[in-house]
């Protein structure tokens, strides 16, 4: 960051304290001091490099990949970084690896699903990288529905092995991040038989290959799936697929915590509640929320840098052009997603406290909140990504054509980030999910059933359906109760028609089949609205810095009012808000827009990213913008000779009107 | 297309005539036929094969496109194609080459701007591909704002020549496709200057490389601007940078045919008329519109077969799960874009009309219904390419984990796609002009002129302000016009609003720019308004065939309808219908889907696509899907060795706790 700093006017136009917002976003001082050490850590270092990576070919990107993994590894134990610090060290290499399913995946199951002993034999193994692991859920055929596998770990009471064997093609394992070429260790999930009788799915620790010389086990076919979206991005992993012709483990690599088959292979359930495995579940769709704010920040960080570089019409005598920033349509698509990564922001730190609410409940033996938090974690996942997937592309597009260059960052950054609509549940069965519990929770009301933390706003279904809102000029949009009493009566008036709308089928499943596509538009009402309150919440709180507080209000009502907009179909047939103050509230929106302005560029450079994260000629700090796009472009492998390979072969003869002499 | 076909039985179940929605989706059994012909033809030429290109390097994948280009051309001589047969069977074969600028934009600028003599001059040459050209206007500073182009062509009397240069960094040519390695010649657009006088932007043709050795001309520099989006995608085309260093052109290099510079340095206009140049640009964005209707086609192809073949949820008693695309859920995101395809379809079908008619008035000097031409072309290119972009990544989604590989064919359409989003006019500063182009029409209506064409709605404005849809129970919208009336209410209310709140303003582009979102709302709506309207007419046309009609007629109600619900908000505002009336168009969508759903896979049928064009294996004709996702996956350069290159180096090391020994 050195040299001269083509955005240090706008950065002089910032009315609040960048620094004190960085706490903010980041969490805590301490967080803030953690990811900043680690991302200068990584930025330092030339073995982190990317910026050559989408000329690369998937080899050479697959070694540099597992290069930079082992090497990270072995900063991680060289610096005796903590958990937190080795963690945030990932986050920054910026590529996807093994190593993430090895510590997002492989070791939380074992953790959650193993017994004790088996977690002491496996632990520490993984933990010291002795063995890979990843895990292998999905099946060619079967993705979403996890109990329709086909893959049979059929137990045999003579040798005391399951036998893990895969009976059909579709039944092969399909996408397992690391298994295609890294992994030792896979935890494998299969239809458990014993006695010829099938227990439904249950998870095994398999070893793949060998420790030695790496080459797949007996009985082992393993490889890679091939390319995924985009040059590099998802590339550097190695997603993998996986058949096994009769392969024999022994009987204590089963994960038994929750249900165990005996040395005479009985099938038993343990005193452990099932439950405890949705624990793990909530906490891996909280950090993808955490993931998702980041995401989005990174690319509106890119696009609102860019927006006050670009200038493009407006010139006044010669004058400098207007910055493409300053035009309503810019800001009217870029600041509801600046918003939008401050929402996620917040809604993901209050997730991280409901997963520590859950597992606290859980170990007190109390049940009682775990289907509202489940469905809640399930909708967020799914609203957040869906937003941030869609979102990196608007980003893009704001970015006119060298958007579309690597160099921008901006493609790579959406291939890599979008099957995150997809894994960890598809965005639209997740909905449904969510739509399964409102449906419940509003149909239990009669029976005196109280609904419980995000869902308790039905508890009071009879006064929101007769909400109206009593805006009268655009300022009361500024009232937090204005925007909430709207989002609750849009939320609970879409429900309880749709729940009596449902009550018109004599076959419920049926009614639920049918009126599928409306349920899922009553789920995302709701997550909105869960959202919307969690950035109010947090507002409640006691926040320093000069004119830091401010910001996040103006974002705050930024979020709800462009919600509000864009759904205000939900919001005037539901008979929530009139015309008017639909209108009053887009007007609200504008001049919230000119408000948010002159801080934009704070807004962004409070996420405190280094260049080498953001990896973005159009977002680099210092806004020198066309100097590097000329330079990096000279970098390309085309540019290696001035006369390209194949002139002389095709180009040279056509042009000399001699194809027939061409090597064609 | 040999051996089972696991989709039989859903063709089985068709209801219509798919031999002659194919006749309708081509425009005529002539056009089906070249068509048919020409994907065969590509199809069944290993030359042309695509598979690969996602594992191709920039190199590779650039040398194979001059080698298809060239054979492609080759092809065309020896069989002596007719013009419109070659212009297909380069749709067919797939890959983004220089060809596609230099019959796309190089021939047709010189046609257009050039006089008699420059035509007879340069057109032999560029047809029989002696040289081959492009098209530089944009620079590293200026795409949008066209007039704000740096470049300079300076008259020099002394020698009779024009000086091109490049006088800043940011004036250097960036984007032209064809430019960096392969064109010979460039139509450049760059200020005039004679005698120290600016007459602003003109286009002039350089030659850029030596025709015998392909070096650049002593003061040009020119190269490859780098990687794009995507794997193969638009990396086969080489968009360059060009610099110039006082380079010199003869005089009659400059495209004359609206303006001279004579002999003596005198800038002078011709009696041609300047608005010829809008006529091309009609031209082109007409064609664009057709390719968006056709990629967007491609992408539903492929989801709606795949919706077919995929099973999950939903089996009863071990039988078979349900197909995906019997979900309301898949049917609500996937059916709107079929619908839409087929929309874009018959509005593109109409603008070649109108390119026709536009043509005609200007050789009679009638220009008075260009600017509502330009306009609405314009529109229709920017609403038809945005939804397509995003349609894309739709199915995309609708496929699952499995959409995500590039054997998918999906994200190489998407990548390959999205530019057009940006290029020939960003699509919101397209729909700014249009709004433009709006206000001025209405604000005209005072003083008696007639609004003509898609415009002339706008002429019964106070009659559609009174607007109520009187529609009372489903079926009602099913009257083209229930739907036409609240189309067309909803544009004239939203438009008198935006007239109504500019006129507050007391500076009028300050109020363009203050209401610019609006504004932009309002073009969109009045877009629709003509595909929905377009549709309509095509229905009132003769439509041969078993069932066609009937179908396309569900098409165009699931279009009009599903758009209905999505911009609820603006009918609802504006009080076109009632929420009741809403909710009945919301029940009736929903039984259109399912009458459509066992016409799903005939009417992607219709679009007569090769499996070599759509390259993906989800949307394989035959559905045969797995065993050949399976396939697909070996031929990963990752799976040429089982133990990947960087296991010794980096892996094993690690495992074997001995890092220290690593080459890191
Ligand atoms: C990059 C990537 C990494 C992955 N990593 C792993 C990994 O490490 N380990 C692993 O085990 N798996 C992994 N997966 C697999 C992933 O978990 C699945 O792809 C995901 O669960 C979605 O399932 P699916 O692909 O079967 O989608 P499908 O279920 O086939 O979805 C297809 C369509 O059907 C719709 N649909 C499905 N069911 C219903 C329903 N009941 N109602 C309405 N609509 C429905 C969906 O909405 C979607 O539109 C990965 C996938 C990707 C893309
Ligand atoms: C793949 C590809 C191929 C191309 N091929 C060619 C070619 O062959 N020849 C050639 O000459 N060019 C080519 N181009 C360049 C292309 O024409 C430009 O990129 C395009 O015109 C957009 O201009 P821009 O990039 O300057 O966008 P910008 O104008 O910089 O847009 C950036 C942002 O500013 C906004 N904006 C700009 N002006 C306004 C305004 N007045 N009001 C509100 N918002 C505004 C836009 O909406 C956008 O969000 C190509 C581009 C691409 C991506």
């Amino acid at each position: 960051m050195e040299g001269v700093d083509h955005l240090a006017f706008e950065r002089n136009k910032t009315q609040f304290d960048v620094e004190e917002m960085k706490i903010v976003w980041a969490g805590s001082r301490h967080a803030l001091e953690v990811s900043d050490k680690m991302a200068r850590l990584v930025a330092s270092d030339p073995v982190f490099r990317k910026d050559d990576r989408p000329v690369l070919g998937r080899k050479e990107l697959f070694k540099n990949t597992m290069k930079k993994a082992v090497y990270a590894w072995k900063r991680i134990i060289e610096l005796r970084l903590t958990e937190e610090e080795a963690a945030m060290l990932r986050t920054f290499v910026d590529q996807p690896a093994f190593t993430d399913l090895h510590w997002g995946m492989f070791i939380p199951a074992i953790k959650g699903q193993g017994t004790e002993e088996q977690q002491q034999k496996w632990l520490p193994l993984a933990q010291r990288m002795q063995i890979i692991g990843c895990y292998a859920q999905t099946e060619l055929g079967h993705g979403s529905n996890v109990q329709g596998l086909e893959t049979t770990a059929t137990f045999d009471p003579k040798t005391d092995e399951f036998v893990i064997h895969s009976p059909t093609l579709t039944s092969s394992k399909w996408w397992p991040g690391g298994l295609g070429k890294v992994s030792t260790h896979a935890v494998v999930y299969a239809r458990l038989i014993t006695d010829g009788q099938d227990h439904g799915v249950h998870g095994f620790i398999v070893q793949l290959r060998s420790l030695d010389d790496h080459l797949p086990l007996p009985g082992i076919t393993v490889g890679d799936i091939g390319m995924k979206f985009g040059n590099g991005a998802y590339n550097s992993m190695d997603n993998g697929v996986l058949r096994f012709d009769h392969v024999r483990i022994p009987r204590n690599q089963m994960l038994m915590r929750v249900s165990q088959v005996t040395r005479e292979g009985k099938y038993a359930q343990s005193s452990v509640p099932r439950q405890l495995v949705y624990g793990t579940m909530v906490y891996v769709r909280q950090t993808i929320v955490r993931d998702a704010s980041s995401a989005l920040a990174r690319a509106v960080c890119i696009a609102t840098r860019y927006s006050a570089v670009r200038r493009q019409f407006g010139s006044k005598k010669g004058g400098l052009e207007t910055q493409v920033l300053d035009y309503k349509t810019q800001q009217a698509r870029l600041f509801p997603l600046l918003a939008s990564a401050y929402a996620f922001r917040f809604v993901g730190e209050w997730l991280k406290w409901l997963y520590m609410d859950v597992m606290q409940r859980l170990q007190a033996n109390d049940f009682s909140t775990l289907p509202e938090a489940h469905a809640c974690t399930a909708g967020l996942k799914s609203l957040t990504t869906s937003i941030t997937a869609d979102g990196i592309e608007e980003c893009r597009k704001l970015c006119g054509g060298h958007g579309y260059l690597c160099s921008s960052g901006l493609p790579e950054l959406f291939a890599v980030y979008i099957p995150t609509c997809t894994y960890e549940g598809d965005n639209i069965v997740l909905q449904l999910q969510v739509a399964r519990h409102l449906i419940k929770t509003i149909s239990k009301l009669g029976s005196g059933k109280k609904p419980v933390g995000t869902t308790s706003y039905i508890g009071r279904v009879e006064q929101l359906m007769l909400y109206h809102s009593d805006v009268q000029k655009a300022e009361d949009w500024l009232q937090p109760n204005a925007v909430l009493g709207a989002f609750e009566a849009r939320a609970a008036k879409k429900l309880v028609a749709c729940a009596k709308n449902l009550s018109k089928f004599t076959n419920p499943e049926q009614g639920f089949q049918e009126l599928a596509a409306d349920l899922v538009e009553t789920a995302v009402a709701h997550c909105q609205l869960i959202v919307v309150s969690k950035f109010i919440e947090k507002l409640q709180q006691d926040i320093p810095g000069k004119g830091v507080k401010h910001q996040l209000q103006l974002l705050c009502s930024i979020y709800a009012l462009s919600l509000l907009h864009k759904h205000s179909g939900d919001f005037l047939s539901t008979g929530c808000i009139t015309p008017k103050q639909g209108s009053l509230a887009n007007d609200l929106l504008r001049s919230l827009y000119s408000q948010v302005r002159p801080n934009a560029i704070g807004l962004v450079d409070a996420f405190n990213y280094t260049d080498h994260y953001l990896g973005s000629v159009l977002g680099r700090y210092d806004g020198d913008v066309y100097p590097k796009l000329y330079e990096e472009a000279w970098k390309d492998p085309l540019n290696d000779s001035v006369v390209p390979d194949g002139f002389q072969e095709y180009i040279r003869p056509m042009l000399k009107q001699q194809l027939r002499n061409a090597r064609l």
